[in-house]
C-alpha cells in the first residue's frame, strides 16, 4: 500500500505480488457476502468522500488546475455513483438470476432444474484517468462498478493527481476497514513496472482502463498476450463528431456554435466525450467566426492536466493543423493556459486525407468541416472510426434515417439536440462504443451495466436447495429480481 | 457459396471478400426487421431441416460414424434451439432495452432522457465443429444465435462432416430465400486460407468457434491482433473433472461408476463435455476394475470422427499413459472402432505432475485419480485449469461449501449427482467457462443468453419519438420486456 504522498515513490513487483494475493484472499472472504452487507461498503465509501470533500476538492484542484465548481460536481457524481450501485446490488439485477426448473416435457426432451448466477471474477486491475480525478480514477467507475460486482480492487494511481490519489486511496481503504470489509479489498500502487504486472498477474481476472489509444492498446495487447487471456476494459479515444443539418443550421446557427463552443472547452476540451469535428455546411461569412470567437472568449482558462498531456496536446494539433487543406479559423496561444483553437476544412479534403477524422486532440481544439450538401453527411460518417459518442444536431421533423443508422455502427452513444460532454450515471447509460473508442464495445463503463462487466455466470445442474448460492434458492431469500422459467419475477 | 460436395473445394480469399460483402448488405437491409418477421426466419430454417432430415441424418452418420439415434436426437435439437431462439427475440429480451425517462430533481444532476438497446454486430464468422454435425455446426448454436440476434453469418465448414455441410447450408441458403430474408444473410465457406482471411476481414465483427486449444487459441491470437480487434467466442477444451464424496462412494459406488461409463463413453467420448477425470476414495479390490469393464463392454464401438481427430487421441492418450505414475486399470485396443481406456494414478502423483488435470483426451479413454482422504478434494481441484463443467456426486446431507467454491470458480457449470454430458437448451443454461475452457468466460454458445455475444449497446440521448428505434419508443409497439426508471415492464 503506498502510504507516503510527498514524493512519486513506486511499488515493486514483489510488493504488487503481496497486495494482489491479499486482495485475492479479501475477495474470497467476501463471496458469501449478502449484497445489503456490500451495499453498506459502498456507502461507507460514499460518506467518507463526502466528510473529506473539503480536503479532497483542494487537493485535486492543486494537481489538476481544474476550476473547484467542476471538481466539487465530480466528487458528487462520484458519491452518487457508490450509492447507486449500492441500490442497484441490493435489487440484484446484476445478478441476473435465471432459473429452469426440471421439465420433463420441454422440447428437446427432458430437461434438468438448471440455474445461472453471476459471480465476481475475483482481483481487478483499474487504472485511474488523468482527466477525472474522482470520476474515473481511484474510486470511480471502474473501482466502484468492481466493487458492486464482488471483486477485490488493486488500483494504479495516475501520476498526474498522486497526491490526491494517495490521499483518496487511504480514505478508501480506512471506510472499507471501519465498515467491516475484509482487509486488502481495496488496495493502490503505483508506477509502470507494477502497472505493468498487474495486467500480467494471474491472479488479476480483468482490468478497466482510461487512457491513451497508445498505451491502451499495448496494455489490451499484454492482456490478450497472457497465457491465460483477461477482459481489458479500456477506454482509449474518440473525436466525438457532431453533425449539423442545413435545417438546423438555418434555424438555430449561432445556438449551435455556443453549444459547441461551451462543450469543447469544458474542463479545458479534456474530456473523453469533447466534440472534436463539427459538420456544417459551407458558409463564407464572417458571422460564424464572430460569433465563436466571442462565445469562447468566455472560458476560463487554466492549464492542462499535466506536462504530458499538454505536449501531446501540441504534437497534435501541429500534426492537424499542419495538414494540406486544414486552415486556422480561430487561432489559440502558446500560453500556458492556452486560448482555444478552431481550426477549418472541408468535405473534400476530408475524404482525400482522413487524418482530420481520426486524430483526437484531447485539449482546447476543434475542428469545423463544411460540407457541401446533407446528402454528404452519411458517407462522411461512414469514414470515421468507433466513437463514443455521435451527435446530431436538427429540427424535430427531419427524418435521418441513414446517418443515424451509420453514427449507430460507428459510436456507443447517439445524442439528438444535446451535448455528449454531460454523462449521467443512469440504469440507460452506455458509456463505450466500437475500437478505437473502447477494447470492448460490449461493455460500458459507465452506469448500472458496467457491474456485469467483472462478473462471470455459473450455472448449477440438479443441486440441492441447500447447497445452492442464495441468489438462486427457490425462497429468494435476498428478494431480488430473477427470470424463472423464462418469466421475469418482480423484485 | 460452395455448390459441390463432390471434392473439397476451397474458397479462394476473393470470393470470400465478395461473400462478406454480400453478407454485409444482407445485414444492413435486415436492420429494420421487425423480431417477429426474423423469427418466422428461423422458423423457416427449423421447418426445412425436419423436412430434410431423412437426407440429412444418413449423410451425417456415413461422414461422422456416429449413430442414427444420437444424430437424429441432435438434430431434433437444433430444430428446437432454432424456434426457442424464435420465441426469445420475439419477447425481446435480447435487446435488454433499457428507458430512462428526463428526471431533473436526479441525485447527481438533472438526468436526459436516455434509452439503450443491443443492436446486432454485423457479419459474424462461425467455425463449425466436427463433433456436432448438427447442433455446433453450420446451423448451430452460434449460427442460430447470431442470426437471431439480427447478424449476417459466413460459416466455415468443417472437413469432417464436407457433403453434410455443404447440403445443411444450401438447405438454410434456400429456406431463408423462400422466407424473404436478405440474400447472402448465410452463406459457406471452405479451406485453410478462408478460414484465416474470415478472421481478418475488416466488416467481420466477432468469431464464434469450437475446436482444438491449439486451433483455437492461434485464431482468438489473430483476431487480437486485428487493427480493430473483435470479440472471439472459442470454446477450447475441457477434462469435465467429477468429485466422489467417501460417502457417495460407500453409498452407490456402482451406480456411478455406471454413470462415468456412460457419459465418457457417449459418442465415442468425443463430447466437449465428457467427464475425462473421476476423483474416487483410493480402493484396492478388482471388484471396481470388474464393474467398470463390465459397464464399458455394453457400450457400441465406432470408428473416431476423422483421421485427424484419431491420430490426435492416439498422441494424448499415449503421453497421458507414458506418465511415471500412470497405470492402465482398463486398457483399450488399437482398432479402428477402439475400445476404451481407463488409466488410474493416485492424488500424491498429481500434485508432482498436473499433466493429467491439463491433458484433454479427446476420444474413449478417461482418468481415475484415487485420492487419500475428502479433505484434499478443494485443493486437488483448485490445480485444474479452467473448464466447461465440474461434476460432484455426493449424498444430499453433505455439505461442500469449500469445494463448490472452487469448482464455481474453475468452471461454467458445477453439477450435482448428475452428468455433464447432457447440454439442456433453455434460459438459464451455462455452456462456458475460464480459459482455456473458452475465450470469453462471460458469454455461453448454449442458451437463449448465447444471442447477447452478438450485439452491442447502443443509447439514444434526448432523441424524438419518431427517430428511436421500435424497441426503445415509448407505446412499446413490439411489445418487449424492458426496464423502465430502473424497473421491469412484463412482456
Amino acid at each position: 500500500m503506498t502510504t507516503t504522498a510527498d514524493a512519486l515513490s513506486t511499488t515493486s513487483t514483489e510488493q504488487l505480488d503481496e497486495q494482489i494475493r491479499a486482495a485475492r484472499t479479501a475477495y474470497e472472504r467476501a463471496t458469501e457476502v449478502p449484497p445489503r452487507r456490500r451495499a453498506e461498503w459502498l456507502e461507507a465509501i460514499a460518506s467518507a468522500l463526502e466528510e473529506h470533500a473539503g480536503e479532497l476538492v483542494p487537493l485535486a484542484q492543486q494537481e489538476t488546475h481544474l476550476a473547484t465548481g467542476r471538481l466539487q460536481g465530480e466528487l458528487k457524481r462520484t458519491v452518487f455513483q457508490l450509492r447507486f450501485f449500492a441500490d442497484e446490488i441490493v435489487r440484484g439485477e446484476h445478478f441476473a438470476a435465471t432459473i429452469d426448473h426440471e421439465d420433463p416435457s420441454w422440447g428437446m426432451g427432458p430437461r434438468p432444474d438448471i440455474r445461472r448466477v453471476n459471480e465476481p471474477l475475483g482481483v481487478v486491475g483499474v487504472f485511474g484517468a488523468s482527466n477525472f480525478p474522482f470520476a474515473f480514477s481511484v474510486i470511480g467507475g471502474d473501482s466502484a462498478s468492481a466493487l458492486a460486482a464482488g471483486c477485490a480492487v488493486v488500483h494504479k494511481i495516475h501520476d498526474g493527481h498522486y497526491a490526491l490519489a494517495v490521499r483518496t486511496g487511504q480514505i478508501v481503504t480506512e471506510a472499507l476497514r471501519a465498515a467491516g470489509a475484509p482487509t486488502s479489498l481495496f488496495s493502490t500502487v503505483t508506477g509502470r513496472d507494477a502497472a505493468q504486472a498487474l495486467v500480467d498477474h494471474p491472479l488479476v481476472r480483468a482490468i478497466g482502463f482510461t487512457g491513451s489509444p497508445t498505451g491502451g492498446r499495448a496494455l489490451f495487447d499484454r492482456a490478450c498476450r497472457r497465457p491465460v487471456p483477461i477482459p481489458f476494459y479500456g477506454e482509449l479515444g474518440s473525436v466525438n463528431p457532431v453533425f449539423v443539418t442545413e435545417k438546423a443550421w438555418t434555424t438555430r446557427r449561432d445556438e449551435i456554435l455556443a453549444g459547441y463552443a461551451n462543450a469543447s472547452t469544458m474542463g479545458m476540451g479534456q474530456f473523453c466525450t469533447k466534440p472534436g469535428l463539427l459538420f456544417v455546411p459551407a458558409f463564407d461569412d464572417d458571422e460564424v467566426t464572430d460569433v465563436l470567437r466571442r462565445e469562447l472568449g468566455t472560458k476560463p482558462l487554466t492549464a492542462l492536466l499535466t506536462p504530458n498531456l499538454r505536449e501531446a496536446f501540441d504534437t497534435a494539433l501541429a500534426s492537424v493543423r499542419a495538414l494540406p487543406q486544414v486552415d486556422e479559423l480561430i487561432s489559440g496561444d502558446d500560453a500556458e493556459a492556452p486560448r482555444p483553437t478552431v481550426l477549418i476544412t472541408t468535405s473534400e479534403a476530408v475524404r482525400e486525407d482522413t487524418t482530420v477524422l481520426e486524430r483526437e486532440i484531447f485539449g482546447p481544439a476543434t475542428v469545423i468541416v463544411q460540407y457541401r450538401s446533407e446528402g454528404e453527411l452519411a458517407e462522411l460518417a461512414s469514414l470515421l472510426d468507433g466513437q463514443l459518442t455521435a451527435t446530431l444536431q436538427a429540427e424535430p421533423d427531419e427524418q435521418l434515417t441513414g446517418l443515424v443508422g451509420v453514427l449507430r455502427d460507428k459510436s456507443g452513444r447517439v445524442l439528438w439536440n444535446s451535448w455528449p460532454t454531460g454523462v449521467t450515471v443512469s440504469y440507460a447509460q452506455h458509456h463505450g462504443g466500437p475500437y478505437p473508442a473502447t477494447t470492448a464495445p460490449a461493455t460500458t463503463s459507465v452506469g448500472t451495466a458496467s457491474i456485469g462487466r467483472f462478473m462471470r455466470p455459473v450455472a448449477y445442474q440438479s443441486f440441492p436447495e441447500g447447497q445452492l448460492p442464495p441468489a438462486l434458492r427457490e425462497a429468494n431469500p435476498w428478494a431480488i429480481a430473477r427470470r424463472v422459467d423464462g418469466h421475469r419475477t418482480q423484485n
